[in-house]
């Protein structure tokens, strides 16, 4: 599975709205086929590794990162695309999170006699596959909050020019999850006070995430970095966008950031990387929008500056714990990652 | 060097003006003898292990994690003592950082024709010996900040009545800190909104460190619960303090924050634990007087509340950047400590 799990995640922010999947064909000790779905509209993981495999796919196992569809969408349905080739046995990582086809591709494995396993290698699966069941079971994309923090809890100084906070290792990191996220996101504050390009640099075979500017009032100047074709400005309803759609700017008029969340899900937007600044985060935090958080903490002190997250007062007793929390090294950073919300699921119960 | 270093620690927060110190005298592959300072005015680590080994110091090697002292003090010199037994080899973590007395224990052993190594062990032994080494060189105790802090940098909820912010087992180590520390301070602040007891809790044979306040006008309450005989009360020149000195609080009375530590130095107190809050320890960061750094990290955002450090702004270029940065999982949270300056040292060059 291990191998299935590296394979779909060559697909990470390329295949919304489908999920990242991978699958692996195993005949003895030895791989004889393996694939992944490498974005919307091309052939799912399993075609790829069944036609590697050709007629050694007969008796194999096959591993799969997400149960094998049953329907007939833009491709055949891979369950009976694994029955026909005569596959021994399959294991499924995940099951698929929308509840009209959960459970559908195993039963028609049960039908054709062939033994499954549900549940290996789960965990990194839901992960790879958040933005996916993000999109099907809650209409918006998976929000992770990335920022970079001194110590002391500042992400900037104020009214100050800025420096990096991080080292070249954490940087590198965050290219690593543009490159995987379908969105990035900012606020007008950041792009008036930082201009970032939100592109994905130094990533071999990287592509860009697509910016959204979060922009009540249509405040991005013409000349900002990070307005290209297809950037997205989230506005209130009435802001004069005009100028910023000859620019190629995308317009996306709401009324609060549900309904922000909801536009950018109708637009096949699976995966949201949000960049700050604080006054968005701390709205959508304060809000119950931010699913995931990666924080990268550099060891030093900054004295003063602006806080990471800056919501009305809580007490210390309402605090917002991270589950199943993550530390790792990164040069001389620190990444401490977890997820306020659970990834949607469904229980492996019922009718398997 | 590990066990004397062990034997050393035993020591920690009892020995001030001394160091503490380790000694264990080995033979062959035999320990035959051990021994740590346990406070001033008791024998030196040296002597008991001497005691302990008897005959069998002769010929055997002697690990001590401060170079032996030359002079008569409080005992006669362990220079001495370690030649009268007739060790055959001494081999010494850190050189003594009192630059008129620093190599001349190691200039007694040459005399005797005894063999010496320097410098097995050093950082470890520094660490231990950073109180000793800063009143030694610059007559004011170590200073150490330790705050626990939420993943978005809040150490405490605003005006709101505030539950732990860390888990038991990373307040089980500040228990250890505070049992290990000569003094533990806080700013007036903490002692109106919390009324701590600033006490060793839950740790065997632990003591409890000297209660420092930061009280500029003496605002501490007659019922305070850290207002014990000896509790240390900071105050300007112009304090009434005649009831709290009642209760049996004593009183340093000063002109800022360097005359201060300086006051705390001429009372021995060689080792200061800084609890907070932000506004005592944001006017010591920018004062240059934090030494290092201990932020007890939990995985939980607060969303707003009072950061660590609230000191007048600078820019990110300037940030203060902890040196050796370690990193450590203490249950749910993330210990990140390091030092802001170096201890102080003497380099193993010069005469040696």
């Amino acid at each position: 599975m291990a191998l299935a799990l590296a394979e779909a995640a060559r697909g990470l922010g390329r295949t919304a709205p489908n999920p990242p999947v991978g699958c692996v064909l195993v005949r003895g000790d030895k791989v004889v086929g393996r694939g992944f779905h490498p974005r919307a509209g091309d052939p799912h993981a399993e075609v790829f590794a069944l036609r590697e495999a050709g007629e050694r796919a007969r008796g194999a196992t096959a591993y799969v990162t997400l149960e094998p569809c049953s329907h007939f969408g833009r491709t055949p349905p891979c369950a009976d695309a694994l029955v026909t080739a005569g596959v021994g046995r399959v294991v499924v990582a995940a099951l698929d999170p929308n509840p009209q086809v959960a459970g559908r591709g195993l039963a028609r494995l049960r039908e054709a006699g062939i033994p499954f396993t549900v549940g290996v290698g789960e965990a990194e699966a839901l992960r790879q596959q958040s933005g996916f069941r993000s999109l099907v079971t809650r209409g918006r994309p998976w929000v992770t909050y990335k920022y970079a923090v001194t110590l002391d809890g500042k992400v900037a100084a104020a009214g100050e020019a800025n420096g990096a906070v991080t080292s070249a290792e954490a940087r590198a990191w965050v290219m690593r999850w543009r490159d995987e996220a379908d969105a990035i996101a900012v606020g007008i504050g950041t792009v008036l006070a930082d201009d970032p390009r939100l592109t994905t640099r130094g990533v071999e075979g990287g592509r860009d995430p697509r910016p959204v500017i979060f922009d009540s009032r249509a405040r991005t100047p013409l000349s900002a970095r990070a307005l290209r074709p297809g950037t997205l400005l989230v506005t209130a309803p009435e802001a004069d966008t005009r100028a910023l759609e000859d620019r190629g700017a995308h317009v996306l008029r709401v009324t609060g950031l549900p309904d922000a969340l909801h536009g950018l899900g109708r637009l096949n937007l699976s995966s949201l990387l949000l960049e700050g600044g604080p006054t968005l985060a701390s709205a959508l935090f304060a809000a119950g929008l931010i699913d995931e958080v990666r924080a990268l903490i550099a060891p030093k002190l900054l004295g003063a500056g602006l806080p990471p997250l800056n919501s009305p007062a809580r007490g210390m007793g309402h605090a917002a714990a991270l589950r199943d929390p993550h530390v790792e090294p990164l040069g001389p950073d620190v990444l401490i990652s977890g997820l306020l919300h659970d990834i949607p699921r469904l229980s492996a119960g019922g009718d398997l």
